[in-house]
C-alpha cells in the first residue's frame, strides 16, 4: 500500500515535522526531496543541520524545479519520498521566469506523478493566502499561484492534513494511522 | 427549503468555486451578486470571462455597497443568490468613507436580510487576519473590520464552510448535501 | 477539575470573546492576565473599556513578560486565569532584546506552568504565519517565534480551539462542555 499525503499549514505550524514523522513510520528507505538549494554557506549549514536531525536513514535529494523527474527517478530505490515544499517550488518556477500557464501545467503534471508514483509520497506546502492582500504585484502573483498549486496537489492526495499550532487536522481523508 | 451558507477561506483557496457549485445544485434561477465593479477594460474582461464560466443559467448583478437592497430586490425572481464577496464589500464601504460604526451596522442589517431572505443565499468572504499585523494603518482597520463582518455573517449562517487548498471544511452546521 | 485550554485564531476571529465566555462558565473568581500594558492614554482607555465589558467578577493583572511567576502568584486566589495573549508576549520578549533561545526556553517554562497550575487556565494566541513571508527581517523572526511558541502551548493544552469567523473549532480535545 502506498500513501499519498499532502500536509499544509502556516509558517512554523509544525507541518514538516509532522510530515517527517509520517514518513518515518511509513518505511525504512526514505528520501527527502528538497526544493531548497545550498546556494551559500548559511544555507549549506542549515540544510546540514536538518539532515542530521532527520538521521542517517534519510537520503537527501535537491531539486528546485524538476520534481516530476525526481519522483520518477527516486521511486524504484525507496519506500517513501517527502517533497518539501510546494511554495518554494512555486517561487523557484517564478524565478526561472515561467508563465502562470507553465507553472500550473507543471503542477498538473506533478499531481499526476504524485498519484501514479508506485511508492508513498508526502508533499508539504504552506498556506500563504490568509493575510492582507500584498502591495507588491509579484507577491500577489505568487500568492495566487501558490493557492492554485495547493488546490491541485490537495485534489490528488488521499489525505490532506492542515497543521495549526503543531496540531495536525485532517481536512480530507483522515490522519494516517501508520 | 432555503439554504443560508457562508463560505470563507484564503486567497485562491477554492471558496468561490465551491460556493458556485453549491448554488448550481440548489436551484435553476441563479443570481451572482457581485460586489466588484467593471470600472476599466481589464476588469470588464475579467468579469465577462467569469460570467461565461458560470454559464447562461446565471444572471449577474453588480452592487458594490447596497447589498441588503439587492437581496430584497432579487429574491422574488430567483432560486439562489450568491453574494461574492464580503471583503470587497468592506473595502467598498471604506472607500465610500463610512465610519466603522456604519459599516458594522450595515453588516448587522445584511446578516438579518440573509436570515430573512425567502430564497437560498450563499455568501463568500476571505479570511485576511492570519498573517503579520500590517504596517499600514488603513490595512489594520480593514483587517479588523473584515474579521468583525465575517463574524456577523457566520453567526447568521446555518452552515459555515472554510475552504483550505480547495478542500471544503464545515466549521458550523455541515457540508450541505444537495 | 481544572481546564487547560488554548484558543488561537486570526485577528478579529472571536478568540478572546470565546475564551472569556469559557472562563465565565468555568468559575467565579477570574483573573484576566494581560500581556498588554497601559503605556499611554489611548491604551489606558481601551483597557478600561475591556475591563468594563468583562464585568466586576474579573480582576485584571498586567504582566508583559513574567507570566510564569504571575500564574504561580495568582493561582491560590482564583478559579480561572485567562492569559491574553502569547503573540503580544512574544513581541514583548523581542522588545526586551531576548535571544530566540531565551524566548523558547521561557515558552517551555510557561507550558510547564500551564500544565502544573492547580486552577483552570485559558491561554489566547494569534495565528500569524498564514500570509506572505514578510519583507522585514524582524517580522520574519517574530513570525517564526510566534509559531514555535504556539506549538509549545498547544502541545501542553488538553483542548486546542481554533476560532474562524467567530466559530470555535476544536482541533485537539473537544469544545469544552462547561
Amino acid at each position: 500500500m502506498s500513501y499519498k499525503i499532502f500536509v499544509t499549514g502556516g509558517c512554523r505550524s509544525g507541518k514538516s515535522d509532522y510530515a517527517q514523522g509520517l514518513a518515518d513510520r511509513i518505511g525504512k528507505k526514505k528520501v527527502y526531496l528538497a526544493t531548497s538549494q545550498a546556494l551559500d554557506d548559511e544555507m549549506r549549514a542549515r540544510i546540514k543541520s536538518h539532515q542530521e536531525k532527520r538521521g542517517p536513514e534519510w537520503e537527501t535529494c535537491e531539486e528546485p524545479i524538476e520534481v516530476v523527474d525526481a519522483l520518477k527517478k527516486l521511486a524504484p530505490e525507496t519506500d517513501v519520498i517527502m517533497l518539501d515544499c510546494m511554495t518554494l517550488w512555486t517561487t523557484n518556477c517564478l524565478l526561472a521566469e515561467m508563465s502562470d500557464e507553465e507553472i500550473l501545467q507543471r503542477a498538473n503534471a506533478l499531481a499526476q506523478a504524485f498519484v501514479a508514483c508506485p511508492v508513498s509520497v508526502v508533499i508539504v506546502s504552506n498556506e500563504v493566502g490568509l493575510g492582507i492582500v500584498p502591495d507588491n504585484k509579484l507577491a500577489r502573483r505568487f500568492r495566487d499561484l501558490a493557492g492554485a498549486v495547493n488546490q491541485k496537489i490537495a485534489a490528488a492526495a488521499d489525505d490532506v492534513i492542515l497543521s495549526v499550532s503543531g496540531i495536525p487536522v485532517a481536512i480530507k481523508g483522515s490522519l494516517p494511522k501508520i
